[in-house]
């Protein structure tokens, strides 16, 4: 897996090449695109991909794949500006707007994002009719009724009380649906049959909510120099979390329970004789993270 | 033109219903949608269509016409935004943050653009091949090579003293590429003979110029009431124009010689038996607006 990390950094960096216009806009486009994380929703993708096509080919996959991590790239550039959680550091490294003022890091949010649909758009590999659909299917998951609407409810909620209903629907859009499109984007491609299709949205979800479940309890039990960031922030900050609203104990049993769930979808996935050994590491990695 | 110009308006508010999210959200969408101007975007792409199709049934073009004033409207939101130009209003409205706030004007820019390949992405009306397509043309057209790289350059440039041949390409990518995109959209979904194409590419050129033209000699000698802004504002903002790098005579030689041009293009197009009337009434009103 970490071969394909590496080809996934490098390619991201190489779709964004310099512009005649000779400005650093570009500059600060590939800035953020490689102070990149562990790489998961582009990995999902193409794991979920080589499982479904039982084949080490990602061909298929790897522009959407770089598309979806340019999407995250942006919403994280964006989401640092002072009018949002104005922070200066990100893993450990200056926040765009902290390196290339903030007018130029609007600008590379978004030109982050147009360029993914660009991405997809010109991917050869796969056929218009895929294509169009991985268009809509991402900019349905990055859009109002999905990422940006849960980043709207989840700013909006900030310093209020709300109940477990709306936190479950803040963090499926604002997080899962990127998750789940990273799934449903393989699927997309490669069209197993329904019933596999409907395990695999079942899996993407409760490994949305494992991700955010852990992300809670990282932010109070977590190790500060793991995490690269302070622990207690939410706390800090008025933010709602899974811990302030039910507790560390019923929130280690949500997250087990959810856990559970995911393994039960690889297990049927197993049964119809498909090679989950990836899945299983990423949802365990999901599962023990400690950053 | 004026019936279309009220159809496109309701059909604006009406693509972005309220979400079961339950913020404002989409009101804030809507707001920047409604406060919308003349709408030449998606009545330029609207015309050429009809012209081309030889027929008053738009409905093929009627989805990337939505699609491409919601790009124009999320570029003016964030152009508006503190980060960049700092303005309260924009034709004789409250700019959207100055309603909404910071934070959500941005999340609604966002939003419209994304939204924008969701609207190409679900066209029923046209097929996968020619969808795929029209994102290519609109990711190009407004990405970090198009309007958002225009953006950069002349920001960048403010304050400092630059060639004209770096104005025409400022002004080809910030203005002219969303124009060029509206004609260029209709030729992709008619598909007309290689000759017609170029005649119209040629002529979107031309267009952009005249419109970009008309716009430095208005900020000039424009009469404030009409423009609903005060004039002499990119003088006070150390703002390159064609009006201060050659002088008044020779901007408006050069304008005329484009109308001249523009003109051309159209009489090829009559000779190939095509009814220009609305495209020429189009540059007339490029050439003659006084706001």
């Amino acid at each position: 897996m970490n071969k394909l990390v590496n080809q996934i950094n490098d390619l991201l960096l190489q779709s964004i090449p310099s512009s005649p216009l000779e400005t650093n806009l570009e500059e600060s486009m590939r800035y953020s695109l490689e102070a990149g994380g562990k790489r998961i929703r582009p990995v999902l993708l193409i794991e979920t991909l080589k499982m479904l096509s039982k084949s080490d080919n990602y061909e298929k996959g790897i522009q959407t794949a770089l598309a979806l991590e340019m999407v995250h790239t942006y919403s994280l550039i964006h989401d640092d500006l002072p009018a949002m959680d104005n922070d200066d550091y990100r893993r450990g490294k200056l926040t765009n707007h902290k390196v290339y003022g903030e007018w130029k890091a609007l600008l590379a949010g978004d030109a982050l994002l147009t360029k993914a649909f660009h991405l997809i758009s010109t991917d050869g590999s796969i056929d218009a009719q895929t294509r169009i659909k991985l268009v809509e299917l991402l900019s349905d998951a990055s859009g109002h009724l999905g990422m940006i609407g849960g980043q709207t409810l989840d700013m909006e909620s900030e310093n209020q009380n709300i109940s477990l209903e709306t936190l479950q629907h803040i963090h499926k859009e604002k997080t899962g649906a990127l998750l789940t499109f990273a799934i449903m984007a393989a699927v997309t491609i490669v069209q197993p049959s329904d019933d596999v299709s409907e395990l695999l949205e079942d899996y993407s979800q409760h490994l949305g909510l494992i991700f955010q479940i852990k992300d809670d309890l990282l932010d109070v039990y977590g190790d500060e120099d793991k995490l690269g960031k302070p622990v207690g922030s939410d706390e800090k900050n008025h933010k709602n979390t899974y811990v302030t609203l039910l507790g560390q104990d019923k929130t280690e049993q949500k997250l087990d329970y959810h856990v559970k769930q995911a393994e039960k979808c690889l297990e049927k996935l197993r049964e119809a004789s498909y090679d989950t050994s990836q899945l299983e590491y990423l949802t365990q990695l999901f599962y023990q993270r400690d950053h």
